[in-house]
């Protein structure tokens, strides 16, 4: 077995049609020669931070323990808004403090946030627009070649959050929200075991306007019936509503960040 | 020179935008610590296994002996269909059985194939619609850290195949499919040298509805009269219908997986 | 830290839907195994060499010393067109003399260029349609795993440049063309700092037509007023025209390639 290289994972905003992948990803490999960059992502709607959240808590967990997440969603760039590195969950984070962080949050222990002091680290002459290269990049390579976090700056104990995950009942409904819909037409939605619970509802009460009685749940798409919109317990921890080869999204007529108002029928 | 890693490559339909590419990708490192991960393409249209099988049949045999391919094209994931994991021309292969390896059946030496046993491997508690990032990737990462192939389950000797490459000659017409159409509009055939041979039919007797004798061959785009579709062995060794800087496709109409009747004219 | 693995760059119009970008890869890594590829981006417009050119230009720079930069935008493929590998900035450039390098000659110190001879290397027989499977990759390759430039074939001096950055006064305008439009709606001009300079002209005092006075210049989007198009020195070093939170392009109506006139307002 080879020895193992630093691992960096890289989540965006950017796309793939511009240069600044590129250059973000040359920044982290002068930053941490040998570094191994893996993507979770840069198709995410520009200065989507809900999006970038919900990809950082679903794919981030999956990777091993002391993994660098580099996360740039960051449409405050220049103004502002701290800049944060963080440990959670065995591994670390580093991007801006604007809540893109708000599933590892909520998800993983959290052990530690610091502020990034950028002039402590020579990295105050970063492009006013493009601190993913000039500062971030610098920093998680820091980070991944082995720099204590306590060293980026000053501890933080109130990161900025978004209204993630909370699913409320409202009487005779369940108050939920879409997190996202992928490229099949499945529709995550911000309801989770515990969350369902917390609401004092079961996952075989969930009704839908204009059906009678619940939305069946089952485990596989193969053995929901044709045509049938059901719920699936997903493979991030969300409940999904989903359609055997089709768009469930498309079926109803929901798309990320909209409130989804189940009525409880059971 | 550095040491060289495990390689696994990695084809999937999950596309860029959902969590799932970067899930797999971590459940890969945790299985193989250190693997390097290549992509050979995650913008399969969902479901189809057709272009999943050209896609891994063009791309897979280019690389180093000993690569390990795992690709995920799942429709019927959670259901019946078997796990595969395969050795075949020095690489191995990882996915589920239901034709996505056809063109690999097709066109390299197939030395031995095995159904994964879930339960043997400790994976039974895999997430039943993301096989993916639950069974294959461990599996990969397995077999890219050294495993022997029979460790992953009993031998199998009737995978399933699609109905990928077989032309055939109909009095005065030869019968084709079209399996690919690229970003250049180039429309890759199942017409390889050998099957043209097997019909007894060569490249400089094949028309066109509509036109007057045969549709030239040539080596190269720059050779071709501007404006004129022409014949090409493309570099993935099919027979192409090509346009000079142009789309052959949209001028003639086709898309993948179309049926194709060419007029034996010479 | 673990031994650097030898690193390369990937810059082609292949797109990912297709089966080149795979077989490129792995004949790169067939040619030198253990090698670090990274992506600077393949959805350059089909055949679209000022892209490739900007791209390049703006990303190749922050890489490390020594990385080998393989560009494949090819639309003279297995025609007359040379082959070149060249030094440049420290780093190494593989790919076609169609001007794909242009930005490299205008930004980097050139050290050395050579036209690719196939047959001295033992690549005469690279499938005519693509030299970037069966030449480039070779090369870049035999490049990034130590071979002398000198080995490659004959130096050259007269490389192919596109028209990218001669921007040029006309009396009360300055006439300028736009390199690229980024997902985010900015407009990256030809005009840099020192392109201004030669002209005579200041970054403050450019107007726009249908408009009083000059078009103002901010450092940050969140410093600008908002719903107005400001001028912004870009992180690739091109004067850019933007607008906070939406598409300069759309507003202005301006596509990467056109000539853009700017009335010297003060």
């Amino acid at each position: 077995m080879s020895p193992r290289p630093p691992l960096i994972t890289l989540t965006t905003d950017f796309g793939t049609r511009d240069p600044y992948l590129g250059a973000l990803r040359g920044a982290l490999l002068t930053a941490c020669p040998g570094a191994q960059l893996v993507d979770l992502g840069h198709e995410l709607p520009p200065y989507d931070r809900l999006a970038g959240a919900y990809l950082l808590g679903a794919a981030a967990p999956w990777f091993p323990l002391g993994t660098v997440h580099l996360a740039v969603v960051d449409p405050g760039v220049g103004g502002p808004r701290r800049a944060l590195a963080l440990a959670a969950g065995g591994s670390l984070f580093v991007g801006p403090d604007n809540g893109l962080f708000t599933a590892i949050y909520d998800r993983l222990e959290v052990r530690e946030i610091r502020a990034i002091d950028a002039g402590r680290l020579g990295l105050a002459d970063a492009h006013p627009t493009f601190h993913g290269r000039d500062l971030f990049a610098p920093v998680a390579g820091h980070l991944a070649g082995g720099a204590a976090l306590a060293s980026v700056g000053p501890e933080v104990t109130d990161p900025v959050r978004l209204p993630l995950a909370s699913p409320r009942r409202d009487g005779a409904h369940l108050l939920a929200a879409v997190l996202h819909v992928d490229r099949f037409g499945n529709v995550a939605t911000n309801l989770t075991r515990a969350t369902l619970a917390h609401c004092g509802v079961g996952d075989r009460v969930l009704g839908w306007p204009g059906r009678t009685g619940p939305l069946a749940v089952h485990a596989t798409f193969s053995e929901a019936p044709p045509g049938e919109v059901f719920l699936l317990w997903g493979s991030s921890g969300y409940l999904e509503m989903a359609l055997d080869q089709g768009s469930a999204a498309a079926r109803l007529g929901l798309t990320a960040g909209e409130a989804v108002r189940f009525p409880i029928v059971g």
